[in-house]
């Protein structure tokens, strides 16, 4: 996620040279047919361009607002992530206990017990995140495995969705939890909503992952700019050979207003684009990275540890 | 669903071929009028026409939006299955288990019932997606039976409704694992839930299905744009005309820009079109038969099976 | 609920005659006055008539999404109570049995008990679509009272609120059954969550009957498409005029152009209006009669019940 | 709520008069100074008029579209209140009850207490739409008390947030009679999710009452559509004195026409404006008195009252 | 949150002062070089300008809608976090009492306990507004640690997230209770369940608080309305020049036109921008002082407290 309040312009350069380029050629070259070599052939009445301008106008909106509310839900899924891990710590730390007037003193390996539990979640956390940037061959060593027993870490990377089979495994040892009397039926139910909720969040996030924006909508939608970037000149070249006061040569200022015209039309399609998929590890990402860091410094605290991670901080302007 | 970045030009030609062919002999006809046999009856000037395409371009917006909606709510619904399989995996594993104390070794027959409990919902997706798609009389056998106890595929299949039938069939046996003491009361109820989920999202493509974009939205915004392409040479052909620089014949020059105009508001219409209704099995539907392979393998896993079936393919550049 | 792909035209003449006809007599009338009668004093330059129709677009717009929005909240309502229906179904007959290892053997009332539970079910849903469409005097005899007790039937059926009162009974019925020891308390509040479920539903739809779309919304939306009908062709005209190729008497041509724009802008006001009110009993209506239909013979196959009604066919297109 | 399809042209005059009379005689003002007084200074041209008109319609769609949300969340609370209070009824009805098998006929009082509590909730609905109309002084005495014993109604009356007390009462209630053997502690919670749905309810108006359309968002689409009015007869006064045809002093027609745009415009955002505010006993207002009634005739019919009050009937097509 | 009904002057002033500066000094210097000195290079035709405005308006459009979602988001989390603090209230009066008949007058404590844990609620609100405003350090000492055991309010302060930890001490004192038996198991999972809304609240408010309106977007809205008030004079002059009536030096009159129309598209921008952070005490924020005040005098009013502090009053015309 970006985080400068505004961009800089070497990223709107990164973004946009390629096109620009493309456009300035392009008009270029209409320019020179008509003016110079006074080639009227291609030249068009402006109607139909606005016209098109208009309609593309719409569609790209259309698009924006799209990606908008993918990015936005991205978010949204992550933000339950962080409520939910707060609800499962505490409910872990305050459900499972010894039943009845039992003294917790009795049991030395309770604090273990809320910690593997805890720190379980941090895994998984961090698993979903690898899980969707594609990372987890590369970093569940040194992301994933620190949280979890050795054994586990090693079977659950390897298996084909890793944070499921560690949700699952909470499962299991609530089931266990039970039947040691650490933790009532009744209250194990409570847990298994809080897992329901955390598959609901990971689901969410793989169907964002792994449905794209409909291609034939975004496609189009890219398709016009470029067709209203081609047909822009066209419209636009007899509009300023016109005006004869700016001489014959100023045919030539066509160029970058068209240029400019194209350029904004097709930054908002830019802009749409690359929002698209808000899991992909790059500049306009979902910050998962920062979250998880946020959620095992929540969880450590709550755990009362003091060794804290530090939190993420933004490289390049960029929070990943 | 079509899942290459762009579309290729195949697939842009299949769908607007027709329109295409169309819109160039009717343009061609409007010029040779207007041109050769200089017949000027039909000439209209342009502003009716500019603002007919405003008024179009929006109820075409509206369109777009609404058939884009349709398709991500049936997504959602399906991703929202994805979510509740799991849930419900996880569920009958670790809730359907001998009460109180007892040594689950002493209950040899609980891995079989965990698995069939698990295997009739996967013959519960893959029933709810053949009856969405209309296919249960042909691939019932080789999609759902083998999940299924065999005289149970047989009844299911030719009921009116298999997929609540088989729902109904896990009530059932959740009432009867009630009986047998290996489900409490209270964690009944909470697996009663999670078929109340499903219910909810097989009724919710249900809702989809039956209920097409209401046909006077989506007839007028199909009628609006053929008769802006009607009407859009009869306004634009003058335009031409006028452009002396040009010479009397390049009024021919309005065929392909008229045409263009033309397409870019039919492609619109059409896309939003063709995505309206996303459980059809064509190139623009949700892609139910990976999700629900997806569903068996993560299952399946779960089950601890290692011999999983594999991924869906797309087959040229479709994910069905 | 209309089912054709596309309507027809003679649905399509119904529903837009009367306007067509004002449309082309005014516009005649314009035209009489500026070319033959040669009076020029409402002629009026098109600028502030092109300004008028993009206002006018946006608003027609705003009420097409408001009047879309209000349909399809109502057939989430009605797909939400088909979900429901058969929750309900299943709670029944999984949740009504006699407590612990009692033999249902010895409860040969349990199936009519059932029965009695899911019929005041399907009655409840006819209940209400006849008293959103106010037609409970005519046909509550043949369309509710055959799923209810005689008695309850013709109680009921003088009620302000007879689902109301169906839901009630049902309430009353779950708390003897707890008496009666055939329903455990636990699960009586989880079946009371389906009552509130379908009370939510029934409100719903009763929002939506009872709370128009704002007339002043409405209203305005209505008034200013014939307000900018009415100054269209006075801007037009002369627009047609001007163009001399025509020939003096070509200002007719006018008339079927202005009649066009002005059609399209009052077919997207009168689209929106009829599909404003959802529970009509129209053409453009969410179909009850056929959810309903649907609902009693998803019951009664799960009530294993072999003679069948038929589902509902549409009438002359429409499904109700 | 305005009930009557179209509005009446008084509404409409007493809605938009005021500005009528400003746009009119400005107008005409502006054709005095250009026309007779040729005082052609302040004459524009019509380019950024237009571009001003269009980016005026886009923020009063904005608007209209806020004012038309708060209206319908209004409503949905209500709405949901009315369902709540179906659900609170029949829940005191079914969950109030000795325990056990005891003989209700032994405990004479429950009528009486089922009443007090359905009553005290019909008071809640009251003091919630007088809190909400700020008429809490005026109306208690007639709309409360009534429905509460003396006492309570007395100290609630004066206490800054009375529908809260009174939820508050029904809590402390239950309590009791948790105490007193009539409603279990597993009912008590599930009726104590019921007053939270209220709580939810009631805290949702509040919102709604307490934060209007944000002020920055509301004053400057009604400073844009005066400023648009300012400028729309400078740029159109030489569109209608161009029109030679007109003859001179027919730059007077600018007037009408002027005046009718500057009205649409103004009426789009007046309609916003005044839909704004759902809770101000006004005419675009949400019903409640009406809805109020309808919840005291719903809940006393269910108590088997047979003398229930009217309903509420609209005031010169106004519904309160 | 601003509450007079129009902006006043200084406000818009205040706001708008720079760019108006800006614009005109900008329009100015066009106008210049045009007129007096004759330098007509930059002159363009109008076309391009008008099809900018109307893509930045879309935008622009785009960005007021998702500012305004943003504020109304934060808006509704802590309208839901007033429901929630009287449903705790509630829920700890009513729920924390002797389990059976003991009777309450046995346990003195009981009222020191119910206090203890609302006002540990009031200082959570409280404690998540000063986190969300980065006022910790400053504040908590007057604003939080009233309402807290001293040492709690110590240690609490110095944690990286204090809301959370007040949450979990909440918890922690639910459990303990358990073992006090002063709450019943199944009353803990409830309140737990209250918790969770409160951490699923606060959650909310710190996803809005770090994660800005993306920036791509919010730059390029930014960035093209100051391109189109750039391109607008250059555009404008011409036509205002053409117009001979005017007189040459009228060309000036173009400055306050541009300068409007400019100024016009800015606001909108701005209005946006502002409105996009609704967590950061100014003029456009969450009224979260006054929200957390009424919480406050409403559950000391729960608790019968008879002094209560006064509401918060506006700071000229802001309500904090």
């Amino acid at each position: 996620m970006y985080i400068r309040k505004n961009l800089r312009w070497s990223v709107v350069w990164r973004l946009t040279w390629r096109s620009l380029v493309i456009f300035t050629i392009y008009n270029t070259l209409v320019c020179l047919l008509y003016g110079p070599l006074d080639f009227h052939f291609l030249d068009i009445p402006w109607q139909p361009v606005a016209l098109l301008g208009t309609a593309v106008a719409f569609y790209i909106g259309f698009k924006s607002n799209g990606s908008y509310d993918r990015f936005w839900e991205g978010r949204q899924l992550w933000g339950s992530i962080v409520n939910t891990s707060r609800v499962w710590a505490i409910r872990v730390f305050d459900f499972v206990h010894p039943e009845g007037n039992a003294d917790p003193r009795d049991h030395p390996e309770l604090t273990a017990l809320h910690r593997r539990l805890s720190y379980r979640h941090v895994a998984w956390c961090n698993a979903l995140r690898l899980h969707l940037r594609r990372q987890t061959a590369e970093l569940w060593d040194t992301e994933v495995a620190p949280f979890l027993p050795p054994d586990e870490a090693a079977t659950a990377k390897n298996l084909s969705n890793p944070p499921t089979h560690l949700l699952r495994r909470q499962s299991v040892e609530l089931r266990e939890l039970v039947k040691q009397s650490l933790l009532t039926e009744f209250r194990q139910v409570a847990l298994m909503q809080t897992i329901q909720d955390l598959f609901n969040a990971q689901g969410g996030c793989e169907r964002i992952k792994n449905t794209p924006f409909p291609r034939q909508f975004a496609f189009f939608s890219f398709a016009f700019v470029w067709i209203f970037a081609a047909v822009l000149p066209l419209g636009l070249v007899e509009e300023f050979d016109h005006r004869i006061a700016l001489g014959q040569y100023h045919v030539w200022l066509m160029v970058p207003f068209s240029v400019l015209v194209s350029w904004v039309f097709n930054v908002i399609e830019l802009v749409g684009h690359t929002s698209e998929n808000p899991f992909e590890n790059d500049l306009y990402d979902v910050p998962m990275t920062s979250i998880c860091r946020s959620i095992e410094i929540d969880i450590r605290e709550l755990l009362e540890e003091t060794e804290l991670p530090p939190k993420i901080v933004p490289v390049n302007d960029v929070l990943y």
